[in-house]
């Protein structure tokens, strides 16, 4: 009982932070139609102040890290990335009324990484005054990059079987009835790893399995290079990039960090209003995108906790690494994700995915998950 | 004398403010043509930064006040704001080849506030180590409002008594021309307080005017809620909540208020642009709006001074208080004013009440209004 | 020896600044097609920021300077913008598949100054602890504004001339073939001063270089208005009437001083993606103006330098300053230029001007010419 109430006053503490209230304040501003409105350009500008310091002190610290100690976690977080989508594939795809291209796309989308998420948890361990490896915003690419992967491919599979499945059927009504009856017995999908009830069961399937494997693997580096070229993660990178080989301490110090905290607030505005601007979406969808949207990032961050915790007995991982990695896996992209994903799945409706994950996930991860889990690793770890 | 040079030596050292130079600088910018430009969402920007910043400094503050020290003050905001709406009605109204709606319109801008005004004023007061009421930012909405609904609810019964004038013109020309000469002889308004001649002397005007005054009941709630939603307003208010529910000292410290300075004198150049190219708008209308956008903001100002003083006598209100009144007196409303009036009186020409209000109100309120009343409360009062 | 490698030295760690590493980031950034971008509202508040705090801390300092200082340095300016302009008139003007009008346009574009080159020089100064005389900055005007008038004087000659060498043609066939003859001879050009092949040998063409002239002189004024107009030298100009007339201190030293080099970083990101998409321009013209974009910038930043030593060596003109005159020189303008040379020179194909300006005479500038105008006068002059 006392690690449940030592959790809970933590956690109702982090409630508190100002962070959330610009949050809190932004749907309270949407909610009552103020005519206040950050500039879209201003938006643009604070999401690439943010990334590109996170970037600036990833890259900074990283010149004199140990690269191997990354390596761990690196792993987890592309292991989280993949597991989310598929997650999604076998828990949100099966339910009533939601369509299974749909399904994998929001999937990929939460599985995806928000930098305003990651800024806000950093802000949140440094209030608390928790450490944390300054390489640990570096592991966004890692979860990034294998969701998004992973969502287009099994939606481009689910929809090469569908459309060989509706070949074979007309095929199949002129050939023979029995086999088509067989078929649409068989369930449709499960995504990449075929089960043995899956095995193909007519060579014009097997041909279209082939097939579909052979245009995904023709498919994955333009959608790894179309998730790098996203606003987001250029920026994040080009930070890095500019922390290793340039000495752009100054700059930082004078410029980057202290603004960050305030740019991070008005953020949370945006976000906030964003939210809830986008609640109507979630309406023309299932209500299970709604169930979803609340329960995956808490669940998605519990799993990267799970294997930060691994990390942490194993390699000495951070308390506060611990809590970037679960706060990666909590959140859901908001800018870089969708574009990539209305391109790399055209036929998934972007309301179903955006709308789960601006109006409802993200607000989750940043008022629930990120002190959630910082009380989580302040009771289990001591961290801080 | 000594009082007299007392103050003009005072008042001509805070022309000299770079506030005020940035003013002045942005009407040299617009007069000589520039193409110097400040974008529009920076400019929507800095004004939601200055409000937020006004608005958290405020709550912050409210957190300890004793509020019932905000009441008479927040009582002699809401007086002046209908005052002075009253006060064009029956001013300005009746110059030649001025419409009356034009000049309730203008009324209604001049009793509103301008959140930039009131940043400049703070900002004065802080130069010169005033000390005020950290809520008396917080007195905005208490003039603001009431001078919006006071001004279109005036309207709506000039422009009610004028249709159910003209149709009952049109029924006594049928009817009896004796009575439609006695109508047209009686003087038309004087708003809200009818005189002994403007008693209704048919059935039909007094049924008109009962309709007028229940229409116009009906109305007022969705002139506070547009006023509420209003871009300023929110961002005030929204500061406010925030500087009272969260604890924002840390972003506030770190962000808003070191930025507050710089950020006011950019807007102040893009007020004085603005005000440079609104000058031809007021060509176009009766120069009576010239005459009265130079004298109205010192009037108003003085009147607040005075209200101020009453509190600064009875309730300890303090000078620079007092200041902070007659500046909000003096200002009128550039964001958040026009709109609601647009919407609310929309037969009044907008050229007459934005001419007069940006093009002369407003720096007339910059550039000697606020000097005046921060030489004014040190003489008088001895604030600094 | 000892000269050359000192100053490899400190040239090749100027090369490793954090502007440059944003500037070289910036072209990484366009040429692997990020979709990161700056919001244009963004970067021109940002080179509004930049130049009016270059303003102002002229104008702080000129009111306790001795400006008898600045005249040698300000002719010497002046006449390196002609001279710049007669330079390309005579080299790149006379390339092959090189249009004359597009060459004085290059010219005048090129001896006209960038703020941004200037704010990166003076930033660059400012860590190597190199003193220099405040009004250094203000040197600006005299080199843009006589380098645009040179320009658009030489292309309105050159074009006249053209035509009426065309009519006279025209006139010509009608009256005697011998006359045409001797005129076709006869080289066209060689700007300004009329050798005495130019002579007039024609009634006709002696008039027309009359009106020439004439027409000319009119237009010499619009053109310095319109340069005084561009919104660089507006903020500019703004920024030292500012920093001359009122007392600014608080604000500068609060605001725009604070954020100046992180500013500066961004403006240097922009303007390196800005450069790679440019690319694409020279590509449409010839070759030569690659060349000449490679050479020109570091030849002008040199006799810039030569004449700026001149100064030291009669007026104590610190190196620090020479250091500016090269560095203006150096520079190509990059936002007021453009559109004067645009309504200037309409002829003139802004593809060849501002391709080789943005896309390669700037980066060499920033890139190249500063650390070698650093490390000359650092080796030379002891400057640091």
């Amino acid at each position: 009982m006392d690690f449940l109430s030592d959790f809970l006053t933590r956690f109702l503490d982090k409630l508190q932070s100002p962070t959330l209230g610009f949050l809190i304040g932004g749907m309270v501003v949407a909610a009552v139609n103020s005519r206040l409105q950050i500039p879209d350009a201003i938006y643009k500008f604070i999401v690439f102040m943010l990334l590109i310091k996170v970037g600036l002190s990833g890259g900074i610290a990283i010149r004199n890290a140990n690269l191997a100690e990354m390596l761990l976690p690196a792993l987890f977080a592309a292991i989280v990335g993949i597991l989310i989508v598929f997650i999604a594939r076998n828990t949100l795809a099966r339910l009533p009324k939601v369509k299974t291209v749909d399904a994998i796309a929001t999937g990929g989308l939460f599985g995806a990484v928000s930098g305003s998420t990651l800024a806000a948890g950093l802000t949140m361990l440094e209030s608390e005054g928790m450490q944390y490896e300054a390489w640990a915003a570096a592991l966004y690419p890692f979860m990034d990059i294998p969701a998004l992967v992973t969502a287009i491919v099994l939606a481009s599979i689910y929809t090469g079987k569908q459309k060989s499945l509706s070949q074979q059927e007309s095929l199949s009504k002129q050939e023979s009835l029995s086999k088509q009856e067989s078929l649409s017995k068989q369930p449709v999908a499960a995504g990449g790893y075929p089960s043995e009830q899956e095995y193909p069961t007519t060579r014009q399937e097997y041909l279209s399995q082939q097939r579909g494997t052979v245009d995904t693997r023709v498919k994955i580096w333009p959608i790894v290079k179309d998730s790098l070229q996203g606003s987001a993660l250029s920026a994040l990178l080009l930070g890095l990039a500019l922390g290793i080989l340039t000495q752009p301490e100054s700059v930082y110090e004078s410029f980057f960090n202290p603004l960050f905290r305030g740019l991070l607030s008005i953020l949370m505005l945006v976000m906030g209003m964003e939210a809830w601007a986008r609640i109507g979406e979630l309406r023309k969808v299932a209500q299970w995108y709604a169930v979803y949207a609340v329960v995956a990032p808490l669940l998605h961050g519990l799993i990267g906790f799970g294997l930060g915790m691994v990390a942490h007995y194993t390699t000495g991982f951070s308390p506060g690494g611990v809590v970037i990695l679960s706060v990666i896996a909590a959140s859901s992209s908001d800018i870089s994700g969708p574009p990539t994903l209305r391109a790399g799945i055209p036929k998934a409706n972007p309301s179903a995915y955006i709308g789960s994950s601006t109006a409802v996930g993200t607000p989750i991860a940043l008022a629930v998950g990120i002190p959630l889990f910082i009380g989580l690793a302040q009771t289990l770890m001591g961290g801080g």
